[in-house]
């Protein structure tokens, strides 16, 4: 998607408006998340969206080191997954920021990208603030659909992770 | 580079391009701010821009819940505040940082647009290094005054901030 | 919402695809850079380009305070330099994150920009984890060489760094 043909579709302006609405559909997702506002999670992903982000959670019934183990499939199950991870019977602070994108139209209703993140999340145990924080890259595919860009995969690589001995405790019986 | 066509208004290109201009405004302003350039701070804005970032800073005079106080009003006045606070007698090193804009043109010559930020001072009292540390979104407006993109209104909501207790203390007495 | 103007060269359009292909540009170097793929890396340079970014690192032998003397040149140099410093036979994990772009052509095959940066460096001496992190601007400037953007130019300003004791241990003897 890279010459300017007039009359073919979509133009240069189209491919780079394509772009931006793409950019701005990974912020609502974030700042959907942050600031927990679930149902605008949702509508950021198709329906069949598949999301392989879910590594970094312990989970004794699923293998961490098999990556289809780590699956979350459908924007339902999705934003069900991490609102029950974060917005439950603990409220967990956490500020995901996503950086540099770079995006490929590879349709003109398709693309993929990838976006340096860190994420930091906290919750507070007492005195004790759990905290973990973490730094990777998000690895997305889009697709638009009836006129508007949604995320349809995404998966999380890692560059590094720290977290406090008690992080993961809240979840403790709940996986 | 030379403007472009003049035509319908505005077309695709001239939409992305105003976007894109926007977040070169944002850049230039978190620069400005953070090099202690306060000429440039200052023409980043409107005349008339309504800031309401100050609900941090803590004040006897004005209660921090009540939004309308937190209020400064005009480039001038928001400039004085701002190199008050961070380049006065005591200089704070300071990083903000913003992150996955969403913007939305309004109009030809408004938008508004919301920012992931963040934002770390530092001062050093002696041998302690007082430090701040926020998380959050930037809530703008900006208006195309004279062919250029201003800011015109900004507040800040926050989703984290931690500091070291004596942080403000180089602001005791001059509020 | 109609498409763009066909017309002079570059066009509104162009400019704005020349922008979002520099912004991936430099994605792209950062996470060459994170994940040690170097023939990533040196491909996002010009072959002659001059890189004055390591004014941090002590060197006996080139003193600090003179720009000139923290200059590298040429893409295999640089690449040679970044990569012996990061991935030799001590793996430092890095985290480089750029923000806000301010990017400007300043013609059709040459631009400059400014970004907002941090970045964070870890090596582990046994129990002791090693920690380097930095916020500043890289300054750029950017040349179309056979259809494809490459940095040309880069330099490194500091708003602050702070590092363990020990960071630079590693490359006693080495420089």
């Amino acid at each position: 998607m890279s010459s300017d043909h007039v009359g073919a579709m979509p133009s240069v302006a189209e491919q780079v408006l394509a772009i931006s609405e793409i950019q701005s559909l990974f912020a609502k997702r974030l700042r959907a998340m942050d600031t927990k506002q679930w149902d605008r999670y949702a509508e950021c992903h198709t329906d069949d969206v598949v999301s392989e982000s879910y590594a970094d959670v312990p989970d004794q019934n699923r293998p961490q080191t098999d990556g289809r183990e780590n699956k979350v499939v459908g924007a339902v199950a999705l934003t069900k997954a991490i609102s029950g991870l974060l917005d439950g019977a603990t409220k967990v602070t956490t500020v995901h920021h996503g950086h540099t994108p770079e995006i490929e139209l590879t349709s003109p209703t398709t693309a993929r990208g990838v976006w340096a993140m860190e994420d930091e999340l906290w919750w507070q145990r007492g005195d004790v603030t759990e905290h973990m924080h973490g730094y990777g890259h998000y690895h997305e595919e889009y697709r638009k659909v009836e006129g508007r860009w949604r995320i349809s995969y995404r998966k999380l690589t890692r560059l590094r992770v720290t977290k406090t001995p008690g992080f993961f405790g809240y979840l403790r019986g709940r996986l």
